[in-house]
């Protein structure tokens, strides 16, 4: 069982909560209890769980991330994103998340963020239940 | 199959080694061969593999990642723990596991770290058994 | 069904397209279809999954990497490669991608990188079914 979230995004580096494109799909799959891979198919964006109640967070670990890993800090790839592939590798290119009753199995207050480091973008995130 | 261990830090932020927890808990759960998801709902926390024989490692990397991220460096999240999010994606907040004869299948030196970046705490860390 | 890979690398820190030898141990072990866990069990080396098109982006992780954990930083770990094991955390010990058809699931510029922080060394990354 698979499918395909749609993610588009305004700045060049946004985290985007998709938690709830998650749930959806998740109905939309008739998964009710197993575990959900969300794969990221790109390079220069990835996929964290984090705070979703304060947008203030995910505007802290965008800030944090342009600090440590700045877009003109002299790279040898040409192609003027080379600090989105390392914050690529940093923040990961997918989580597994358990769930039970048709639901995803997240602490109180936790989200799914789709994270756009070379933005804005089209881009996509792959679904598959994991030993379904 | 699922199971949750209690985990409480005494520093704010602490690497606590819980192999041990990890293994009885595997025995609890009568799990012989399989994958475990060793998951974290909060989200100023997380896990990791490292290096459990000597513990200035995981002394370093509690350092390395204040001097990365430190708890004052101007955040718009008004808590006075943006750092501990941050953190947090940095590191991830699950792993998975092989389990094989009721055992996990570590290397040599590895062992599982639960990170606190918020404490001291008392929190939880949620196992459950990938395709049983 | 599990596998083994194994890795050698010429260079203290190297990220080393493993993509190939992932196909290749998929075809050994007669997966078509499902999940695939890929585990590094050392504690100074990692896995990611990034562009393999230009290998300048490998570099460019790598430097970074260097830039953020210096080798020569101060560290409590007196064997010399402390800031190996902190690398090693950020970027994380295992990957999970889904095979279809006895391929794995990648993006277009997507290849799979074994990281290698404290060599050069002789190596191996586990391979293990995920729900199998």
């Amino acid at each position: 069982m698979t499918d395909t979230l749609p993610v588009s995004t305004s700045q060049r580096i946004e985290l985007k909560d998709i938690t709830g494109q998650v749930r959806r799909a998740i109905g939309r799959m008739g998964l009710t209890d197993g575990h959900l891979l969300i794969y990221v198919p790109h390079t220069t964006a990835g996929v964290t769980i984090n705070e979703a109640a304060d947008p203030m967070v995910a505007r802290d670990i965008e800030d944090t991330l342009n600090r440590l890993v700045p877009a003109d800090a002299g790279y040898r790839h040409a192609e003027g994103n080379a600090d989105a592939h390392v914050k690529a590798t940093l923040v990961g290119s997918s989580v597994l998340v358990r769930v039970e009753s048709g639901r995803p199995v997240l602490g109180t207050w936790q989200g799914i963020f789709f994270c756009e480091f070379d933005g804005p973008r089209h881009r996509r995130v792959e679904l598959s239940v994991v030993g379904g």
